[in-house]
C-alpha cells in the first residue's frame, strides 16, 4: 500500500502561498457551517516519526476558531488510560456536535508492536519510559499502550466498529497518513538533533525506526489495509515536500467536509448501514417464562446473604490484586428493588473498590455527544467495580418506548452495544447484566405501599405511574433486548424479584459464582 | 497534640452492637436530610499506617445509599494530578450539593516529607514507585505528591484557604484522625503479613514508619496543629480498639451533620467569615485612566506581529521543556475583540501546547458545585497553556452586576480568587490577566457594524444590547476588580483596544516579555 507511493511530489513557493491563502479561507468558512449543522468532526493524523504531523496540524488549525477545536497528542498515556479498555482514551475525547477533535497519532498504531512480533521480528519497543529528563516526582509514562492477547485478536474488529459507531452517530471521521521516505526521515532527525532546542525530540526509538524503515512501512501498510475499507478509507499524503503535503491535506479535509455538508443537505441517511441479519421475534417471551413465585425463607436469606457477602468482599480484594475490572448492570421495572439489591452487593465491599453509577436523563452536554460517550466516561478502572443503576440499555428501553430516539437509531444499538461489550470483555472486564423482574400486580402493590409511607413517598412520582401505563410496550422492548444482547461474553440474567429477598440472594450468588470461576488461580 | 492521647479506650462487644445499630439508623436518616438540604459533605480520614482507615470507611458507608457518596483513595496519584497544582486533585473531587465525598487520606499529608526534612531528619521516602507487582505496561505511580519549595512554603495557607472556601461555599468538612499506638501498629503489620492475601499491603515504608513511630507522631501533631484551628478542627479518634473507634467516628460525623442541619434551620449565615480588611474605593477609576487613543500603523503591526508570534512559538516549546504551565485570562467588554486577540496569540503556537477554554453560563452540574470547581477542572497541565475566554472573574463581573449571586458571596470572591491564584503561582504557573478596554462609542460602532454584516450578525445578540445598558454598573465592578485582584504574582493589564491591532501587539508583547523573563536560564 505505502510501498508504491511516489513521494517526490512538490509545489513551488509562489503557488503554495496562493493556494494556501484560498484554502484557509475555505476551511474557515466551512468551520462555521460545521458548527451550524452541528457536525462532530474527528481528524486523525498518522505517520512515521518526523513525517511532520505536528507542523501540519499547526497549519490546519490556523484558520480555525480556537474555541471550537481540540488537539490531543496521543503518544504517551496516563494511568487512567492504561487501566481501561484501549478505546476509552479516544472515546472520551470525541467531539461534541459542531466541534473538531484532532488526534495527533491515532488508535490505529496500538497494534504496531503486536504486528511486529507476529512477523517474527524484533518487537517494536513499547512500554518504555520517555527519554526526556523530567521534573523530579513527575512519573514516567507509558509511551505506547500495550494490548493483551484478546485485545490484539479483536483489534481490527473493535477499531472498525468504533469508527462505524461514530459515523452512524453523525460524526465525520477524516484519517490522514503522512508518508515520508527513508532518506528524508534521516535528514529530519539529523536536523532536529543539530538544534539544541529540539534535540530531545529524537530518541533511540526514532533511530530504530529509521534503520528498520522498510519494516515499518510494511507494518503501517497492513494497518491501513485492515482499517481503511469503504467510507472509512485513509487518505495518504506524500510528505517529503512539506508544502505539497500541506496543500494536499487541506484539500482532503475540505473535500470531506463539503461532501458531508452536501450529503446532509440532500437529507440522505447518515452513512449507509449494514443491517444486522434481520431479526425475527421468535414468538417466545423470555419474561413470561420467569417463575415469579420463587421465594426464600427469612432464616435462609440471612444466612446465605452473610456467607455470600463475605465471599464477595474477598473477591473484591482478589479483583484488585489481579487488576480485573467488573461492571454490574441493573435494569428492571420501577419498584423492582434495584436499590435494595445493589445495597446488598456493596454492603461488605471495600468502599474504595466500587462505585455506584446512577444513570438518569442525559444532560445537554451528554446529548451533544454520541450516546455511548457518557458510559465510556464511567467505565471502571482495572481492579475496580462499577455498578450501573440503569445503563446504556436505556437506548433500547426508555428511548425506544418513549419515542425519544428514531427507530433506525435504536435498532442499530443492539449491534453497537454488543460490540462495545465485546471490547470491554477483550480488555478483561467481567460483565453482569441483571433484569429485575416483577409482575404488574406486584408493582401496583409496591407503588401503593410507597404512597402510604411518608418516608418513602418521595420515591414514587407521576413518571412511575406513566411508565406503568406503557407496561406492554416495555415487555416487548425488554424481550427483544434480552434476546438480541444476550451474548456468551455478557449474558443476561432475569432475576425473579416478586420476593425481594430471593432476588438479592440470587444476584449475589451469580456474582460470587462467576467471579470465583473467572478469578481462579 | 497526638502524644498525650490515651489510646486504651475500648467498648464491649454487646454495647458495640447495640450502639452501632442505632448509629447506623441515625446516619441513614441524616443522609436523606443532607440530600434534601443540598449540603455537600466532605469527610477526610487521616492516620498512621494500619490505623484502620479503610475498614472504618467501610463501616461508615454501610448505612448510606451507595448512589449518593464517593470514596477516593488518595495514596497514589496519576499523571494528571502530578502535573497540576497540588489541590487540583482534591478540588475536582469535591462533592455536588447533597452528596458525600470521603477521602481516604487527605491533602494534609502532602507536607510530611518536607516537615521531616526540615526537622533535619532523614526525609520520608516519597516519589517511590509502589512495591506491588503490576500488570506489564501499567505504569508506576508516584506514591506521594512531592511539593516544590514555594508550594511547601505556602502549604498551610493554601490548605486552610481551600477548606475555608469550601466551607464558605456551603460545604460541611469533617476531618478525622485515626490514632493508634506503636505496639498496635506493629501487631497489625504482622497480622497483615502473615496472611498471604494481604501481605502485599505492607511494605518497607510501612515498617520504616513503625520504627520511627515517635517521629511520625510528632510530624502529624504539627500538621494537625497547623490545619486545625477554629471550626476546621480535627477530631482525633483513639483507634487501638476498632470497635471504640468506629462508635466514636460515627458519633462525630452524626454530631457534625446534625449541627450543620440545625445551623441551617436557624437560617444562620453559612460559617462566620473573616472579612477582608474593609475595602474603600479609592476614588480613582483605573479604566478612566486608560488612553484609548493609542493606535498602531498597519505596517508596524504586521512586522511586530510576525516577530512576536515567532518568539511566542519558541517560548511555547521552552515552556514544554521546562514543564511550566501558563494561564492567560481574557476579560473585557462585549465586542472588545477578545476572539481576534486570542487568535493572534495562538496562531503560531503548536496546537498541542495550548487549549482555548470558552467560559459561558454554568451548567446545572457546575451550579451544583463550588463556583471555582469548573475552573479547577480546566487548569492547564505542566508544559501547557490554557487561554480562558472569560474566566473565574465572572463572579465579580456578570454575577455581581446581574445580581446572580448575593453580595456577601461575590464580596468574598476577591480574597478567594487571590488565594486561588497564589496557589497556582506557587505551583509554578504563570498567569496573565487582560482586560480588553474600549469606550461606549466604539462598542456602539462595532455592534452596528456587526449587525450590518450578514457574516457577523450571529455574533451580536439581545444580550449584548442588554449588557450595554448596564455599562456604568460594569465600570464600577471592573474598577473594583482591577484594584482588588491586582496582585504582584498575577497583575492585571488594561489593554487599550479601540484600535484592535494595537491591542493585539500589546498583549503579544506582554506575554513574550514576561515569558522570556520567567523562562530565562
Amino acid at each position: 500500500m505505502l510501498e508504491k507511493i511516489d513521494l517526490n511530489q512538490s509545489i513551488g513557493k509562489q503557488d503554495y502561498k496562493t493556494e494556501i491563502a484560498a484554502l484557509e479561507k475555505r476551511l474557515a468558512s466551512l468551520q462555521e457551517r460545521i458548527t451550524d449543522l452541528k457536525i462532530p468532526v474527528i481528524i486523525a493524523f498518522e505517520g512515521l516519526g518526523a513525517a511532520g504531523k505536528g507542523t501540519m496540524i499547526g497549519r490546519i488549525v490556523n484558520p480555525l476558531d480556537p474555541r471550537l477545536f481540540n488537539v490531543y497528542t496521543m503518544s504517551r498515556i496516563g494511568e487512567d488510560a492504561a487501566m481501561r479498555p484501549f478505546l476509552w482514551n479516544y472515546w472520551i475525547k470525541t467531539p461534541e456536535k459542531g466541534r473538531i477533535t484532532i488526534f495527533d497519532k491515532s488508535w490505529h498504531r496500538l497494534i504496531l508492536p503486536v504486528l511486529a512480533a507476529r512477523m517474527g521480528e524484533k518487537p517494536v519497543k513499547s512500554g518504555q519510559p520517555e527519554s526526556q529528563p523530567r521534573k523530579p516526582g513527575a512519573q514516567r509514562l507509558v509511551v505506547q499502550r500495550p494490548l493483551n492477547e484478546a485485545e490484539a485478536g479483536g483489534f481490527y474488529y473493535d477499531v472498525n466498529s468504533f469508527e462505524k459507531q461514530l459515523a452512524d452517530g453523525g460524526a465525520l471521521i477524516i484519517k490522514l497518513f503522512l508518508h515520508i521516505g527513508k532518506a528524508e526521515q534521516r535528514k529530519r532527525f539529523r536536523q532536529l538533533e543539530k538544534n539544541p532546542a529540539t534535540a530531545w525530540r529524537v530518541d533511540e526509538q526514532d533511530w530504530e525506526q529509521n534503520v528498520n524503515y522498510d519494516k515499518y512501512v510494511k507494518l503501517y501498510s497492513e494497518i491501513l489495509r485492515q482499517t481503511g475499507s469503504g467510507e472509512r478509507s485513509w487518505a495518504i499524503v506524500e510528505a517529503n515536500d512539506r508544502k505539497f503535503a500541506t496543500v494536499k491535506a487541506f484539500k482532503i479535509i475540505i473535500k470531506r467536509i463539503e461532501d458531508e455538508i452536501h450529503r446532509r443537505s440532500q437529507a440522505e441517511k447518515p452513512a449507509a448501514r449494514e443491517e444486522d441479519p434481520a431479526f425475527k421475534p421468535p414468538g417466545i417471551s423470555i419474561l413470561s417464562g420467569a417463575d415469579l413465585g420463587k421465594t426464600i425463607e427469612n432464616r435462609t436469606y440471612r444466612k446465605e446473604t452473610a456467607i455470600l457477602q463475605e465471599r464477595i468482599a474477598e473477591l473484591g480484594y482478589k479483583l484488585y490484586a489481579k487488576r480485573r475490572s467488573v461492571s454490574i448492570i441493573y435494569e428492571g421495572w420501577d419498584a423492582a428493588g434495584k436499590g435494595g439489591n445493589i445495597k446488598r452487593v456493596t454492603e461488605r465491599l471495600d468502599p474504595r473498590a466500587y462505585e455506584v453509577v446512577p444513570i438518569t436523563a442525559p444532560t445537554q452536554e451528554e446529548l451533544n455527544h454520541h450516546y455511548l460517550w457518557r458510559f465510556y466516561k464511567k467505565l471502571p478502572k482495572d481492579g475496580h467495580i462499577a455498578i450501573f443503576d440503569r445503563s446504556w440499555y436505556g437506548r433500547l428501553l426508555v428511548e425506544r418506548v418513549e419515542n425519544l430516539t428514531p427507530p433506525e437509531d435504536w435498532q442499530r444499538a443492539y449491534k453497537e452495544i454488543n460490540d462495545m461489550e465485546r471490547h470491554l470483555y477483550n480488555h478483561g472486564m467481567i460483565l453482569f447484566k441483571f433484569w429485575l423482574h416483577i409482575d404488574k400486580d406486584e408493582q401496583l402493590a409496591r407503588f401503593k405501599a410507597r404512597e402510604a409511607d411518608p418516608m418513602k413517598r418521595y420515591k414514587i412520582t407521576a413518571d412511575d405511574w406513566r411508565n406503568r401505563e406503557k407496561w406492554d410496550g416495555y415487555v416487548e422492548a425488554v424481550d427483544e433486548m434480552l434476546l438480541r444482547t444476550n451474548t456468551e461474553i455478557a449474558p443476561w440474567t432475569v432475576v425473579e424479584s416478586n420476593c425481594k429477598k430471593y432476588a438479592r440472594v440470587r444476584t449475589l450468588g451469580i456474582i460470587v459464582e462467576e467471579l470465583e470461576k473467572r478469578l481462579r488461580g
